[in-house]
């Protein structure tokens, strides 16, 4: 193991993602890192829309932060009264949640932008009022977000001791949040607990967010990691180098399945033979009631050219079949725990979910 | 399932990574597939040397085939006694068998050239003779492997039905051999015979080996192939899309266990997972009962550029920590038979495979 030394709020260190600005959303694309740190401004829902839709925006509270900054930009300049706001803001949220199939969290967050709506319209507000309050909402679920995750990291710390490996899939870090991450959450603390923990990153392919984000962001903020290609986390669990793996997630559904980036459950099987416990980190709203099991998930299919030519130059023979489903489901007899902000839930799922909710 | 019509001798369209002529030897530049197809004239041993460490050539089968008209590249102008002779062809081959650690076919074959120099020597050849001799020997090593894959292809096809499908990882097939490939040799017969398999190709990062020359080389011969990422062979498995698995192996030990590109053994968890068959190919040159078992076969580990950078441009953080094993080690309780060109064995493997060498 490497030292580590204690590191004041280590997750300051990452760039954060998205950043309301002047009347504007400011987001980080996510495409060009690590190589260049570039942010985009974006005025319209549409901007919005198309940059969930080509990922330059990611990770599950990430695209819900994002869709209902998108909400206020479709409104903020709306002369009407506030019933034909509420109706535009609606609208407009209608078409974000149009943009990827599979993340609960940009349905949840644009729930939240249409019910504020729609409560501003019915008391009447005056429209710049119901803007504002647009606005506020937003900003509000930003601010959760980053307490929330702070919460999830110190349940899932509570999982780890000092010297242990850690194996974690894709990106659920700062980058995919407001702040901290969820399953990268408790290595920030760790680090400003003087904690150490060895981390090992899948690239995750095709999009490679894990070599390009969470690598680069474990990096940046001076937590041991160590990248991996996919196809290794079998062999590196077999020589004695892990003693649980984390990961985020995109939706869970009542009965605990998890759905998460291609691979998660390839990762989970793999878990489970060499007797690691999996643990998923989320927010409640990743968790959805109404989704009875991870059958019902929608997985999201997306184009061959990020398997053929994901690297800017083509790594496979022009015409081939490809299937690039960018989600798979962890059915929840692998699923340890579940981490959230309210606490760690174990099976029976369907109870402890459930619970969450009511608690 | 898409339809397949029967084609006579559909490995003969797959491009043949080894080929002697004129004295010296031409090679099939494997690393610039499937974009470009460049034949190198290598002259020495050295650019033979070179060749297998770059994975210019690469598959075990063919990098024995190369290591030993490498010898004959050595020696082929030497005028000096036949002692001589055969201490230089000794010399060029211990070099050679420097070039990579784990395939054993390489040192199989070395062993032969060296057995066949030395027998010229003990019997006072004439140098002409006994280097006529050595090219005899390396192209009878290439000719035997062409006769043992079809063979290997045929006891694999008795494995699998009509309507199947099949997930391969890695590269085993023409270009990895001398023709017809170990595990793609029963895809080839297939098409032969009329009898449709559906083949999933494992893209095999950091090299990709799977996108570059799997799915190409089934592609340019008429087999049904879909390329996944790695990462989706759970996800694919879960769906009831896969019913067998066959691979190569560079390399089985004595017990059964199985060296094989990284990522095999997690493959084989995952196949064990789903109650699928997981089916290893190979020749006997491929068999070591000196190596007692999986834990004494020496891991070749690469260069880091190949997991951050393997695609032509920066995929992850500079200066960041790679783990980069390049095969792995698949235990042979995970192993449900292992494919010879003289039959099929099933565990107890340590009993099954020394009967091989007795038949």
């Amino acid at each position: 193991m490497s030292e580590q030394t204690p590191s004041a709020d280590a997750a300051s260190k990452v760039l954060q993602p998205v950043r309301w600005t002047d009347g504007a959303l400011s987001l980080l694309d996510q495409r060009l890192l690590p190589e260049e740190t570039v942010y985009l401004i974006l005025k319209t829902p549409q901007d919005v829309w198309d940059a969930i839709r080509e990922l330059k925006v990611r990770g599950a509270p990430a695209i819900g932060i994002a869709a209902a900054f998108g909400v206020v930009l479709g409104v903020q300049d709306f002369s009407g009264d506030v019933r034909e706001l509420a109706a535009e803001a609606v609208r407009h949220a209608e078409h974000l949640a149009t943009s990827r199939p599979t993340a609960v969290n940009l349905f949840w967050a644009l729930d939240r932008m249409k019910a504020r709506a729609n409560a501003s319209a019915q008391a009447g507000a005056a429209t710049p009022d119901a803007i504002e309050a647009l606005l506020a909402e937003a900003q509000q679920i930003q601010a959760e977000d980053e307490e929330t995750n702070r919460k999830i990291g110190e349940f899932a710390l509570t999982l780890f001791r000092d010297g242990m490996g850690v194996l974690t899939h894709c990106n659920a870090g700062g980058l995919a949040t407001s702040k901290y991450g969820t399953a990268l959450a408790p290595f920030y603390l760790a680090l400003e607990q003087g904690i150490a923990l060895k981390v090992f990153a899948d690239e995750t392919r095709p999009v490679l967010q894990g070599a390009r984000l969470t690598a680069f962001e474990l990096q940046q903020a001076g937590v041991d990691v160590t990248l991996i290609t996919d196809n290794m986390a079998a062999h590196v669990m077999s020589k004695g180098w892990v003693q649980a793996v984390i990961v985020g997630t995109d939706r869970v559904a009542a009965n605990g399945d998890v759905a998460n980036k291609i691979g998660t459950y390839g990762v989970a099987v793999m878990a489970k033979a060499h007797n690691i416990p999996f643990y998923v980190a989320c927010p409640l709203s990743t968790i959805d009631l109404s989704t009875p099991t991870g059958a019902d998930i929608p997985i999201e299919e997306r184009h061959p050219d990020e398997v053929t030519q994901g690297f800017g130059k083509r790594t496979a023979p022009a015409g081939v079949k490809v299937y690039n489903p960018a989600f798979d489901v962890t059915p929840n007899e692998l699923v340890t725990a579940i981490v959230t902000e309210r606490g760690i839930v174990r099976a029976p799922y369907a109870e402890g979910l459930r619970q969450l909710f009511e608690g």
